[in-house]
């Protein structure tokens, strides 16, 4: 039975492994918040049902749902992805879920982070955020897995990617910011890190690309392909928003060791060519305390917010001109990998992408 | 994936085990209701967790709650007894759950009755009960097991016991009341308890002992001990509320043939002396629809409406003169199980006892 353990995954033997190790599970929450997504969540809940069965060929998929929407998620998606009731405030398990950990013996645990909406009072995106909190521990107990808890110490699982061999790559524009732990200094947060992940090196970039919204999540910015190498988005376009974040971190990237003291080969990625903006904000609620979206406000969109799974990538599309040069860039890097392409503008739409909406569970 | 399977148990070779066959999980809601439960249900829950922590003992536990409940009920129970989100209307998981059904291959099904909260729009006891109808179909997603839907067809747990090997004892006051099938004949009824639990033998008793609440579940009055061997409430004192109903049943079943031919063996088992009265009746909220519980009202309390389990039974009290000798009746019919008594009547009040709100699923 699934139970809370007091010490850390580096004193008890785990570690987090890299998304392209095997994995067990994938973990999805579905879109309904009619504050944050527009037309009452339908666009994006059919983008979460091709994502969902984009995953479904290379892993099992389970969808957790607000109760008010079972029925409806059931009956929309297909068989082969379980649906279970996991009440949260949005959808976006990956920074609300659990990261999982593992030992040499292939037991699996959660790390529970605290959790406040990417900034709490100080500039999170809504109010409240409780059952997003709940989020991580009731994936673990369905799983019967056992978890630490990770009390006064604000994370979220697309701040951070790990190579799976002690190195995790972050930003400081959202590690350092006001609303996470402002309390702690850059070492102290390093060294939860590297008690919680099991990790000796933490390579930091400048920033991410939406200041706005998860303050620069890493996700959107860099990741590993494998142990020894990382993927940078890129762009020499220098009137293109993302520029000076993409070409900060290329640079770091490029001159960065990691743990086990390997300097990295960083491969670049395209960014969109034009922003991809929103349409039909007039179908988003207003609500006090919720981040507003405005009509023809750029969305985030990075091809790099991707998700990587048992030998396939999901890889988020916009209809844009750089869609098929991307594409054509993450099938190099993975030339044994099944690409999968999902148009995905109404996950952008709400603040995300493929990976800031799955959460993987490593194969045990 | 769970999926949903359009034939019958019969038809796909599964069939119904009896309760004493080696169980895998133990399934219960947990109780919160405040126009059903007194005092917003706290007594209650205290009881429900010492009969979750008494299965605990025996098979692993896993309580369904309502969101708003999740984070009280996991820390009032113990880290053993596995907690989920599972929406309910009352925690009545015996009639709502789902039935399983087991093949020669050890594969599991459930079985997904109507559910009407007891009588519907005729007599049902709250209105409405559209998240217990949800309930068979979750567990049965949860644990990946697929499932047969039974549309058009109203039953409950609590109405029936079968001994595994083709034989089903139920009740007329129930199965064939105004508020369940009234579309159905005697012969169509069985025919669907045939189909879906895989049987060739129903015996009918007349009647249960509590006709205003479940229409007379025979799970108050008769059950299978073993193959061959059934155990029914025995009074002779002419002025207690169950005489009738316990003296036809045990007329019916002491005259009775199994399906395979067996004459059965009936043990008698106690009814409380005096009857269990519900107080504190003022701390239960009035809603209309939902059937009102009065200060001093009698309280269906029955022996029979015990647990068993993988070797173990979890066995009603109700601090009243018989429940001793209730206990030696059990174990002498049970010489090889370890009993367990529990005080429950705080679930009888709630109108039902520790069978009502627990469900097993049989090991695969």
């Amino acid at each position: 039975m699934a139970k809370r353990i007091d010490s850390t995954p580096k004193a008890d033997g785990y570690r987090m492994p890299g998304e392209y190790e095997p994995q067990e599970k994938m973990w999805m929450l579905w879109p309904e918040r009619p504050d944050n997504w527009r037309n009452g969540g339908k666009p994006a809940q059919k983008a979460f049902i091709k994502i969902a069965e984009a995953y479904s060929r290379f892993v099992p998929v389970t969808m957790g749902v607000n109760s008010g929407q079972y029925a409806n998620a059931r009956n929309m998606l297909p068989p082969e992805v379980r649906v279970v009731e996991i009440s949260n405030d949005d959808s976006w398990i990956r920074d609300c879920g659990p990261s999982f950990v593992i030992n040499d013996k292939g037991d699996v645990r959660g790390v529970d982070w605290d959790f406040n909406a990417w900034g709490g009072l100080v500039d999170g995106l809504y109010f409240p955020w409780d059952q997003d909190e709940l989020v991580a521990r009731k994936v673990c107990e369905i799983e019967n897995i056992d978890s630490y808890k990770v009390a006064g110490f604000v994370m979220e699982g697309g701040s951070f990617h790990v190579d799976g061999e002690g190195t995790l790559i972050t930003t400081e524009m959202c590690l350092l910011s006001e609303g996470r732990n402002p309390h702690l200094s850059k070492e102290e947060i390093e060294q939860y890190l590297k008690d919680y992940l099991n990790l000796e090196k933490i390579i930091w970039l400048p920033d991410g690309i939406d200041p706005e919204e998860t303050n620069g999540h890493v996700d959107d910015v860099a990741c590993f392909a494998r142990p020894g190498e990382v993927i940078c988005i890129y762009t020499e376009d220098e009137d293109h928003p993302y520029y000076d974040a993409a070409q900060k971190a290329y640079k770091v990237l490029s001159e960065a060791t990691d743990a086990k003291g390997r300097k990295l080969k960083v491969h670049k990625l395209a960014v969109p060519k034009e922003m991809v903006r929103i349409t039909g904000a007039d179908g988003i609620d207003y609500v006090e305390g919720t981040m507003p979206r405005e009509e023809g406000e750029m969305a985030i969109a990075s091809y790099l917010n991707f998700g990587l799974v048992n030998g396939g990538i999901i890889f988020p599309q916009f209809g844009d001109e750089h869609d098929e040069l991307a594409m054509e860039q993450i099938k190099a890097i993975f030339p044994d990998y099944e690409v999968v392409g999902v148009r995905s503008e109404e996950v952008a739409y709400g603040g995300g992408n493929i990976h800031c909406i799955s959460q993987q569970q490593p194969k045990g």
